[in-house]
């Protein structure tokens, strides 16, 4: 088995939309869903933008999608070759990890279409497809290619006022509808062989025709490169999409490749994780870093990755709690620069998150729980349509999931214990923690006769229990944001005296730091070591029956489980981890016999219902010395987006796509989990393997306060080398 | 128009249901539904008793229904004289309002059934029936007269293990089934004519089958004793029921109506309010209060009245909030010794009360939201029957509507000010004040940040908007309790020193009295003098759209407006008064400036999709001298019950029957809104009229401090008479 790459052989139409997320290819600018070069909409091609966001009208906002730079279709004989509609007689799709390379073969009758495609890892703006046709027949060709605009949309249409450019190169150049941000997309093309050429514009798009009288047994090649541009780079004019078109042109299809893979070999020096001895689970391990490789946002500063990645428009393209909880681990232990700029996109938007705070009455920095650019609420306050009223469920994921302010400052706490990086806390990153924290402490009760001090009215990572009291990871969450705060006081009166006072002073928060420092060690969650800790005060009140009886219960398979009125939502069923999510996370806070006990107890009762479910009972389970249980979860975490598995609706709304946080959560599976890496708060790493029977060896790098090392783990024993 | 009955001429299978309420008599100790002689369980006959509950199985508690011992069904010439069944010729249905006496009158082909009925107000165990068969040809006649035990049940069977005797009367002998209690029926009739009688057993009861040949324009009588006898008697016996029908027998139909007519006319005496001018006022209030004094139980000394009276089975037959709010007021000033049962009621459950705070993990007393015997809570957690889905809806009624205990102590302490009955306060009252105090303190939490005090997630009246913070009337409620609390203090520091700080003890009160006394002046609801209130937390930040908006999106005509996902939860649309209720109630808290306001926001945005609803708004409009409004007002409260209107269905659940609240609330609307009667904490008399042009005088008896007065409102002025 080749473990660096998936191939799917033959057609069936029923896969499109899935094939779309498994085939895709991205290099964080954008995401060019696994679709045939001559497809269009209505097979969901699209070319996915990282953090350009459009609304039209009332309708949800969403991420926007460029027009299609690499549309080419051949109309032989007056037949459109086009994979669904022209009858297919050999066919496969393929995707190699290592180097991000989409590959197509389709033999119709008479006629072959080859090609390769990537998104260029040196070039963020540019796309590369290299397309050879062959016949077995004398017959009239027709190539059109060119950009078509007339793209896929979930909520849309987001581009408006076309206009259409035949020279140099083929460009459209339009505006998004909301905040009129001008998107461009310029396409050139080379061939291999002597053709005539007409450009025309078209309602859909600019066209170039190109016509020769294709011979039996000959192949033709044509190159295609396309840059899109916006008006979010760094440099944008008009004409850069141009200029990019320019250079590629110069240098060939070869050497871009060249470019490309090398840049793609650097990445896999620094993340690789070698499973040996297990060939499945390693290309499943490959295909997950694969993804997350494809949508991290090397170009920018400050910009994270949606919950769906670059697949599409999914979830509108938001940053979840997800980047900080499942992907950050992966980027802070491997390139402490991406996870930087993950994190600086939450300080850049920490006036979003005050806003939020503040609008629903409360101080300090309420994330949103779905963050679109500058910080922005995608979330509405209906998220799922219900299926027999067709109505908005009103849902209050939006007003009530609290733990994404803990969430972030967890993953900044991480961020600092791995790469040391105390400046980053400094210049921004405490300013977060502090107004986080403040949150807290306006969102938190003290009950009036008895002093325990609550968080109310929350929802916890199981999204099933709506308004629930004292939900403990929540609580934990908010407790870690208060200890971090007092951390920082005891760090920065080492490091730089001055330089916390003046923040106190600039955010006015002496008194909050007295009060939080009074109250902190009352605020834990309410458990006895070795026992369930109840996820929210009455869960265990509710009935107690099995999935399987919940499952009994539908009337319509895409019913949402939730809000009070779901199947799940008056019984001890779950949709995710959520007390085990606590223990994955906090692991010195528990004993092994209350993970173990947590875990018999939480498991069967886990929907799963999520794709952040799994790898938190995984890594719980490598804890309690289950690597088998764990290894399972592996896989079913590590191959979703091989398997195109995952939930695709919640209620009537449309949730499918690449699950990056499950990417994530593969990685940490395999090195938190079955290696047991711990890092304390010296930076100095441990090692508490728990490895399945079924790897021989583990082997992945890790950068550690700037230092690169490699882990080996067998079920010998383990060893750390350094460089 | 004779403002004392109420007749409908004809007859009409669609209003077989609530004619059953309409022409309902009673005397508190049951109530027997206005239906014919001849019905059974197809026509909603049924014979409610009070006090009674039986849960059959995992089915609704609900109070159970006697067998009818006054079955009386006519055969001539071998045809039923079924009303409804056999085509009748004339018919008419008559309620006298003044004597609580039933009529029906139907010429059928060739025969005439007259029956006069009533439950006596002389003897709580007894119904009477005198009926008049007369024949416009020769006939062979048969009567069927018995105990039918083939009963209505909403949620039943409720009754088992038959036993009939035959003489020395017939006797029904059962028993509930899950507490066991005896409930005997007893029947004896008086013929005036001679017959052949034949006594049968049959499946559905015990009967008597009377034949002779009747005769052509003469008039045959049957008069019927039916005594109705359970465990819960203070004193029972299988032969009672016997012996209260040999009485019966014994002094005959007039003399025992003569005896019923009499106790009626004491009733009046103390209650009857005059609208002169006005007839259509004049009888829907005179129904309305005939409504509410035959469900009285008068026969009992802790006893309360359901919110759909004695009707039927609807709302479980439970004690609601109606009884302190809307009823307490007519009695304490008409009949104190009622009131003072109906709050016996409260005294005696508070047990119950205590058990409910402790199921949540509060402290002191958390009254049921729907009350049965001993305290029971009635109420589940879910209320309503989804109409697309058919599946039970989660409603929160039960858990979070608070203000429950906050009205009883405001009841008490309203019978408290117009009797001047300390020594009720003194032996059980003042115990019911401290532990509803109690329950609002431990449910109370203080804000950490900014020290306010809040009462969070709470229904408020208005039941649309469930899961609510500081709902307004709430939090008054609260804090009039802990007022309430602090002046018990000082009245028995004056009246009875040793007694309250005996009582403190006994509860282990000292630190709790403490805590109320040192938060209390911060609990109040939040509001600016003459603006607009917000109902809650948020309330303004809803939808706000007209009732029309709202009802326009219903799919379904008995969807419930309620839960999140209800067409006017997220709506600034309200069920019922709810700021409005406050100002009516505290009147003294809110200028009138600030009601005009207040009422002019919320009456257009008020579906007064509950009986309760009117009466509050038409307090206050006499308020802001709007006696116009008030009187269309009073005039939907106060006939509700001749309408036959109000809401039939809460999504599928049946929830029809009388309004006692609104009947009270007619009372309320004439008394305490057009005399404007106020009665200071001294117990001295005020009036402020507001009286609707309609209505020349309004005149009435109040018993104030145990003395007898006679209030007459004109136009011109007003005067107070002793005695």
């Amino acid at each position: 088995m080749d473990t660096w790459s998936f191939r799917l052989d033959g057609y069936d139409g029923a896969e499109t939309v899935t094939n779309g997320n498994r085939f895709l290819i991205g290099n964080g600018y954008f995401g060019f869903r696994g679709t045939m070069d001559e497809w269009g909409k209505a097979e969901f091609a699209a070319v996915n933008l990282a953090g350009v966001y459009d609304q039209n009208g009332d309708k949800w906002r969403e991420p926007v999608n460029a027009p299609n730079g690499l549309f080419v279709k051949l109309t032989a004989a007056s037949i459109e070759m086009v994979l669904g509609k022209a009858k297919e007689k050999e066919h496969y799709q393929m995707i190699d990890f290592r180097h991000g390379i989409h590959h197509r073969d389709t033999l119709f009758d008479k006629v072959r279409i080859k090609s390769t495609r990537f998104a260029s890892m040196a070039e963020p703006n540019l796309l590369c497809s290299r397309i050879e046709f062959s016949f077995e027949a004398d017959l009239d060709a027709e190539i059109m290619s060119g950009i078509d605009t007339d793209i896929w949309d979930i909520n849309g249409p987001h581009l408006f006022e076309f206009k259409f450019k035949r020279r140099p190169y083929l460009s459209a150049i339009c505006h998004t509808g909301e905040l009129l941000i001008p998107v461009t997309v310029s396409q050139a093309v080379t061939y291999d062989f002597d053709c005539e050429e007409e450009i025309k514009v078209l309602d859909n798009g600019v066209y170039r025709l190109t016509r020769f009288p294709a011979k039996a047994g000959q192949t033709y090649v044509l190159e295609v490169y396309a840059a899109v541009c916006t008006a979010l780079d760094d440099v944008f004019s008009i004409q850069r999409g141009e200029s990019i078109c320019e250079k590629a042109k110069m240098l060939g299809y070869n050497r871009l490749l060249k470019s490309h893979q090398a840049a793609w070999d650097k990445i896999w020096k620094n993340s690789a994780v070698e499973l040996v001895g297990d060939d499945e689970a390693s290309r499943a391990m490959n295909a997950s870093l694969y993804h997350l490789h494809s949508i991290s946002p090397r170009h920018a500063k400050d910009l994270s990755i949606p919950a769906r990645g670059l697949s599409g428009q999914t979830y509108k393209g938001a940053i979840f709690w997800d980047s900080e909880i499942f992907l950050l681990p992966f980027f802070a232990y491997t390139e402490p620069e991406l996870a930087k700029t993950l994190l600086n996109y939450r300080i850049k938007t920490l006036p979003g998150a005050r806003k939020k705070a503040a609008e629903y009455g409360y101080r300090g920095a309420f994330y949103p729980w779905e963050s679109q650019e500058g910080g922005n609420e995608g979330c509405t306050d209906y998220n799922v349509i219900d299926v027999f009223t067709h109505r908005p469920v009103r849902t209050y994921f939006r007003d009530k999931q609290i733990h994404i302010s803990g969430d972030i400052v967890y993953a900044l706490w991480q961020y600092f214990i791995i790469t040391g990086d105390i400046y980053f806390i400094r210049d921004g990153g405490a300013e977060v923690i502090l107004e986080c924290a403040r949150f807290y402490l306006s969102r938190a009760h003290r009950r009036l006769d008895n002093g325990k001090i609550e968080f109310l009215d929350i929802i916890g990572p199981d999204e099933y229990h709506e308004r629930v009291n004292n939900n403990a990871f929540t609580v934990q969450m908010a407790a870690f944001c208060f200890s971090c705060v007092c951390d920082l006081k005891g760090i920065f009166a080492m490091f730089q005296p001055g330089f916390f006072k003046t923040l106190l002073d600039k955010l006015d928060y002496h008194e909050d730091l007295a009060l939080l420092e009074e109250i902190y060690p009352d605020v834990k969650p309410d458990f006895k070591e070795n026992e369930v800790i109840e996820q929210f005060d009455g869960y265990f009140a509710l009935e107690d029956c099995t999935l399987s009886d919940v499952r009994s219960r539908l009337l319509d398979e895409r019913e949402y489980w939730g809000t009070n009125q779901g199947v799940a939502s008056q019984t001890q069923i779950i949709k995710q981890a959520d007390v085990i999510s606590m223990m994955a996370l906090f692991p010195e806070l528990f004993s092994d016999e209350t993970v173990r006990k947590n875990w018999l107890y939480y498991e069967p009762r886990t929907e799963h219902g999520s794709s952040l479910s799994a790898c938190m009972y995984a890594l719980t389970a490598c804890r309690i010395r289950r690597p088998d249980l764990a290894y399972q979860l592996f896989l079913k975490t590590a191959s979703i987006d091989l398997n195109g598995g995952g939930k695709h609706w919640a209620g009537e709304i449309y949730i499918g796509g690449t699950h990056p946080a499950a990417n994530g959560g593969a990685w940490m599976i395999a090195v938190l989990g079955f290696a047991g890496l711990v890092v304390d708060s010296a930076g100095q790493i441990f090692l508490k393997p728990s490895l399945p029977a079924q790897i021989k060896k583990l082997r992945f790098p890790l950068v550690l306060n700037g230092k690169r090392k490699v882990v080996t783990v067998t079920h010998e024993g383990w060893e750390v080398e350094e460089g």
